[in-house]
């Protein structure tokens, strides 16, 4: 029952087999996968107009290239803030429109897909949807960048896997990124796993990011992991920044301040010169 | 941001603090989360109208009290068998006609929750969709019973949480099905977790099953296991059986012949009497 | 520079194909690897001549049919208690003395072997020392019977693998004993496998035991995990059982009382009956 | 029965709270945990005087500071290659003796630490002995650093009490090395969890350094690896290297060449520079 994948293993058009050369996407101004390095920064979830846009200047004057904010936050309880959803939407591009930084967000229901599609500039497949085979078959048919994160407990084959029903449903344009697995250990909220960085650059031409935020989800281990994903060669890094940690709706714990933000966006502009990646110039 | 759950510890509604008897739950002539033992059984996915009626008779005669078989199969690959459809659904419905067996099927995409319930007693929500939360909350607005399987590295407590969505939403008839969680084990597909079955009855007053086959992913497994979750409290199995498995279009290798299947429910209803657990008599 | 193991895949002597009758093992009137189901109870810790005195009555009375207790503790702190050394080693004997009980304790260091070896019956390798190649070496030479549990992330191949080195060493009474694996799930201390069960039976001829207080790690698990075992194939079990759990030195929370031991066995006599397993009568 | 710890969680001795400032463990004219950055290099057995002083003269070339090598190797199967023992630390001690390059290598069984200790500089308690108590306590005697790896399935909270194990022994020259998890990903033979680095960190004053040679199976990942190890904050790395990998008696497909190990450590210094790390200047 199986269609022909002649001898390209388990997935065939995200395979460096059958595209040797990596992968661009541009959005604006940005190349993703060039040796461009992208900071994707922002809110876990869009909370009000205010948070929104200073956290957005903020972002964008250290250096960060994307907006991100959630509208729509799958959470583990029914009882917890579950987003602002269109009106979050809204304020997204309001925060585009002034600050002129492409703005991605997460969609998770099949009927929000156009939606979510005619405010934003990238759609986040998040990792609990990694197998929500119809929503991947829906974004396929967009024309817009998809980031489809890692499930916390998807193996690389299974998650490449999931990108080859976005490619196979006509959409090249996706960005893997990796976001923590599940493991015993309980000092982190997760696993980060850096060994995929190189792994997937091997066996796929599609660009990789990595969310040191969840990947961790303690605060103080952001900026080092956010170092070690670019050494290990990944394209860009999404970060969750929060004017005033203590107080936001949701992974306060895991986001960055504003200044420790920047204070990481530094180090990571040093690094880049030496390992002949390109950021935007302070 | 969190509404009051007032003592009830993450989940509420779901919890033995809040409801301390046995959720009940009628289909037809069966009351699962009773004394009663019930096994669910079938093809993992409806091929043909003759696989289907071979193997719905044969499971019947055998004792099971429920027909399983999927119409809308979530596969990990984009160029496996993805299930027959309505067509499919259509068959399940012929079947219950004509066996007087009550069927269960999965759904996958909130845009099909109307269809498939038209069709089928009871629905499942697969381990993939464990936090799809759009779904859960379609599902939460039926009248009919909820098998919600457990994700592949869902905790117990997720797994309660995402119960807890469909009671929220005002459906209180949901089936938890243990199926095998992901570990570093190789041998086996899953590791069925059969901790999971007394843990869950002494947290929430909710059945719990067990699905010995993808729990396991080996045929030869199936039987042992089931009886071990017999043993171990649960409420009812589910188990792929399949004419000719060789030939089967999805999950062969775990599912059982029909002789097989006769010999573990003769095997099992030994069992259930010393357990004082009922099941049909030959 | 590998051994020549012929066909045998990686392991060979611990193989079906190698020696396709089962392992029977003698101690005492008891032939572990029988149809008779064996009971191994006692404290996690010998305490103290009163303490193990009156669980060893008490399981015995209960149909216990070896009584367990640790000498030599492997405790994570280097600060928690760590056992009374030979001290214990002298009240086991005594308590076998007593009541005829065959004894079972473990051994961690190799140059405690011939000590531990000349007070007990059966010998424990524990998890953390599964992979202690020469502490294997070691017991290999001696010809008593090595309880040899399963690591904490061992597979079924690796562990098969040091069993391996036993018998290649010339001890071919080896009883395997799953204990729990570590995996993501936080409500139970370890996941108790009992798919290991019947896979063991099937790639190997040795018998297996489980351990379903370490396995879950809470006492009100450990009867249906432990009834469990018994229906998935196992040729018995090792109990934590202490006169008075909460003021135990080490595990407490995992014992059974006497009272709740009694009931098990109750219970697990019932099964054994419809399962062609023999337990002694009361 | 536990010792007061007093307001130090399950650790005392290995953490910041006690001693706040980082450890530092001379080595010749090394200064581990340091700003200095150590890569301890070689191959994973000794298995000649060719193979050894070939490999010892290459690494130190390259700018390795250290000389790694088995004598005595922990293998699966007792089939495999086991070391050449004491043989092979004579053949260490003769590479330092004529390339000036310290040496590492690991001790297995208690009744060996003596012997090792007399003939190497840096002692290494290897992963599946992370938990072996009475090693730990014996060389805990020992007045010379010990490289302790993390257990395949230990939780940063139990690797640190095997380090107390050893610093309440009287040794507080503790390097704690990340090796690599196990977990359910397969691409990979482990999941090096650089999470650690920073976690130790904050957590304790001890020095910490990365396997990734172990930690990712695959020599095309160590170079990245090694990187992000680097950037995450690590204090060296342990490589494996060998003239010949396809030729290695064990784990050649994760062992660099010499020509990939010089280009690897260009990469490691150019990235040093900007991180405030020292490493030996070409």
């Amino acid at each position: 029952m199986e269609t022909d994948t002649s001898g390209f293993g388990p997935y065939k058009l995200v395979s460096r087999e059958y595209k040797p050369e990596d992968t661009l996407i541009s959005v604006g101004k940005s190349i993703i996968g060039s040796p461009q390095f992208h900071v994707i920064a922002g809110p876990c979830a869009v909370e009000s107009r205010a948070q929104l846009l200073e956290t957005a200047w903020a972002v964008k004057e250290a250096g960060a290239t994307f907006l991100r904010g959630g509208a729509f936050k799958p959470r583990s309880s029914p009882y917890s803030f579950q987003g602002l959803g269109e009106e979050g939407l809204k304020l997204l591009a309001e925060a585009r429109e002034e600050t002129g930084l492409p703005v991605v967000t997460e969609v998770m229901d099949v009927r929000d897909v156009e939606l979510v599609a005619s405010y934003v500039d990238i759609i986040q497949i998040g990792a609990r949807n990694m197998q929500n085979y119809f929503l991947l078959k829906e974004v396929s048919r967009l024309e817009k960048p998809i980031i489809l994160k890692r499930g916390q407990s998807a193996t690389l084959e299974e998650w490449l896997l999931a990108a080859e029903y976005v490619l196979d449903g006509g959409n090249w344009q996706v960005i893997l990124c990796e976001r923590g697995i599940r493991t015993f250990e309980k000092y982190t909220r997760n696993t980060l796993d850096l060994n995929a960085v190189p792994a997937l650059k091997n066996i796929s031409h599609l660009p990789v990011f990595v969310d040191p935020s969840h990947g961790t989800g303690r605060w103080e281990l952001v900026t080092p992991m956010a170092k070690a994903a670019l050494a290990a060669g990944a394209d860009g890094i999404i970060v969750e920044v929060h004017p005033c940690p203590v107080k936001a709706f949701s992974d306060g714990e895991q986001s960055l301040t504003i200044k420790k933000f920047g204070k990481m966006m530094t180090e990571l502009k040093k690094m880049a010169k030496v390992l002949d990646r390109v950021m935007p110039i302070e």
